[in-house]
């Protein structure tokens, strides 16, 4: 048993020291792997396959509502950067510099995009004359780099991949529109596949992308009562089109200004699903997003007939379950440690005795719960387990959150909850930005969002004590 | 019928101008289009979405031998680039350099990855340890740069998408094994599913890739009678791995190095789809990589009955088929002269004579013809005829490849067959790099590959009439 105890041994504790935790299973779990690229890491086989997964399922949800993937260069050069005033000076103290091609020096520097906002402007800009040109509605899927200072595996790093989406609309409605059906989009994902609950909500104008009119937000609370941005969509007005000129002729051959959009959603999922659903062994991954679902483990595989048993249940269940058989020469043990690490949803063991009696035991990663079943229904049960498990991680998860989501209606109460039980506050705020930075600077915690669902629970700003105009989710943050 | 006559007649035909002729199909089929980053395209939703299906259906293909997907950074550091000899003369002249981060002048220059040898040597010396870890089979999709000075759309651009597979085995024989594995993997998707056939082959130590010990390569004829390298693979031998110190312990444990391959495809794929089976009106598309298959244009739609008929066909087909209904305001006629510009496989033309009849008619892209069949029988009919298109059009380009592959056996004949016919030469040669070198210089020709399927055309080189050792596909080549 030596051996298996060392794999468990490995990590640390979540409540001892969470952010080691993290790290351990990000790396234990063969998610990740550091490079020769500082802030850059590798996406390993098993990390590269949630975000397939991942990719898949939400590119088939765009795709529904009419989304179109496109590929842009990956390259801005400097001036295009700067057309749009707010947005070169949001991304400029971030971007990598190409400065040479070849042997050559170029004649204008380009960035690596942080965001592809500028391209998709002055691709628009050509694109598009009428009104029957609209709206145009494209994605796309790639990696951007922000030259972060600080990063962790996941949640800020120097590259990162992610989706795009870049709208154009003849109307400022129907951009409006696109917004917040973008952002239920990945609402209904990230609670539907993640299995994670999400707050939705308008960050404030401090908090806004840089050149957007209005940013609404999901935010999601971690184990550790942190907060995560999960996605973001952006309405920017005609803002942009005015700074790139992208005019189109109206039915009454006018000319009018378009109305655009953007949204986002990253590889920074990924550490979403570890912080919300991840425990002591390891990672859990949500049935929806695990590579691997099932893992067979043959208990005295070298007794005649266990691996042959094994196999055959293997490929009974790969009809309809993503399944794999571990007939490598560790022990048991070592592979339980090995699939529990690795958030692996289900283990199904079959030794001697289960075959002698025509059954398997299948084991839950979640609750350890087991269940004896006879082959005949081994395949429906499992099954029926992971559609369980599915459902009940969201709810797990759901509960968490509510219990650390706290109502403060004074300062005192604010405070007192930050440095005592963290999670999500909600309080009342009077609107301005001075409140915002004050708040911030004396607690740590940000204004996550002005959520769509509004209680009124005091007529006061919980820090100037001035009459409130919004309800606000504050926290800390990732 | 002014306005397809239009669209029409803006290609230029291509016996007229092939050149031209692609450019105007790249462009009206709305593949493409050029953009402020001089050599870097937009692939636009018609051009993206072939490269999905190309995408798909190659990675299903890779995955089924065991390959995993994984994602290594941008950037390589210039002291990594520079660690293989052959490599970094290779591609160091063509590379974009990365000299700022943010505000802050770099370290130490990084270019934008070339390709990734060096990256996955990298993470392989850390990764690799004992004969447990191999074989690693590792695949990643991703755009690479390369700062060419002349560019073309599909063909050759400074950015382009592909996939690039690098592999670390414990022997020799399997790493050899690996390569002609990965190349028997694309021509048999070129010949299934792009429908273009090719000769499979290894390059001369000329031609082949900077730091390789053998590439091999999978060549393919235009309909203009030029030769395009269609997707390479590659066998490292111990190069990398000694340049790099990947060594792992063997079973009697002691130390060896790694045995390496790389292989890739890139959206060039497109370039050649195009230019094996377009005509002069425009795109024509294998069914299998036909993001859409068929298009069903309604005539005298606003009869009642024609566009309800034509929906409830169309919800019909979409069971088995990728399908639209263009229900726009524009004539038959336009509705024609597009669909077959953007190469879409079928039409299936409704009007109301034909819902009387309960029939409608079902157009073939390729040979224009014409099949009348009852509704009942549609669904079956259409699939039918998507597969005999998917088949004759190989034929088609089998049959073309065939008929421009020519035999010549003195150098009067291979300079004639260049000056007068084009294709591919098949000859024989000495072995020489001087001979290569000296037949490119004076006819523009070059060492296609050095064909698996070896005949003896005659004992002495084409050109210097030594001693032949090879008989080698020459061409001129994009």
């Amino acid at each position: 048993m030596a051996k298996e105890k060392k794999l468990v041994e490995q990590i640390t504790s979540m409540d001892e020291d969470f952010p080691q935790w993290y790290t351990d299973v990000v790396t234990k779990a063969g998610l990740i792997d550091y490079t020769s690229v500082k802030g850059c890491m590798v996406l390993k086989p098993a990390g590269y396959a949630i975000w397939e997964l991942i990719q898949k399922q939400l590119d088939e949800r765009f795709k529904a509502t009419g989304v179109e993937n496109v590929y842009l260069p990956m390259f801005i050069p400097e001036s295009l950067l700067q057309k749009e005033k707010d947005h070169v000076e949001g991304f400029a103290p971030e971007v990598a510099w190409v400065t040479h091609g070849g042997l050559n020096p170029l004649q204008e520097r380009m960035c690596v995009r942080p965001t592809s906002e500028t391209l998709f402007c002055d691709f628009y800009s050509k694109e598009i004359q009428s009104y029957r040109d609209l709206p145009k509605v494209y994605n796309q899927w790639c990696s951007v780099v922000r030259w972060e200072k600080e990063t962790r595996p996941f949640l800020r790093s120097r590259e990162f991949l992610w989706q795009e989406g870049h709208t154009a609309h003849a109307t400022a409605d129907e951009a409006e529109a696109r917004t917040i059906q973008m952002l239920n989009v990945y609402a209904d994902f990230c609670e539907e596949v993640l299995a994670m609950p999400v707050i939705k909500g308008r960050k404030t104008d401090k908090e806004k992308f840089a050149g957007a009119e209005a940013t609404y937000t999901i935010e999601a609370l971690m184990h550790d009562g942190k907060a995560l941005q999960s996605g973001t969509s952006h309405n920017f007005g005609d803002g942009f089109a005015k700074a790139f000129d992208i005019q189109y002729t109206d039915k009454e051959n006018k000319l009018q200004y378009v109305h655009q959009t953007s949204w986002g959603m990253t590889t920074r999922l990924i550490g979403a699903i570890i912080m919300v659903h991840g425990d002591d062994s390891g990672l859990v991954l949500p049935p929806k997003v695990a590579p691997t679902q099932v893992m067979i483990v043959p208990i005295m595989q070298k007794k005649e007939g266990v691996l042959e048993k094994a196999e055959e249940l293997r490929t009974m269940l790969a009809a309809s379950v993503r399944v794999k058989l571990d007939d490598s020469d560790k022990n048991p043990g070592f592979k339980f440690a090995e699939q529990e690490m690795r958030g692996i949803p289900l283990r199904v063991e079959i030794g001697p005795k289960d075959i002698e009696a025509g059954q398997a035991v299948i084991v839950r990663r979640d609750t350890r719960e087991k269940t004896i079943v006879s082959f005949d229904e081994l395949s429906e049960k499992v099954n029926e387990i992971l559609a369980g498990m599915q459902d009940d991680m969201f709810e797990r998860a759901k509960k968490h959150r509510d219990e650390n989501t706290r109502t403060a209606t004074s300062w005192e109460e604010f405070t007192d909850i930050l440095e005592n039980k963290q999670g999500f506050i909600k309080a009342m705020w009077c609107g301005t930005e001075e409140c915002e930075t004050a708040i911030k600077d004396e607690t740590g915690a940000t204004t996550r969002c002005m959520p769509f669902e509004q209680d009124n629970l005091s007529e006061v700003c919980v820090h100037c004590g001035k009459p409130a105009k919004k309800m606000v989710y504050f926290g800390k943050a990732y």
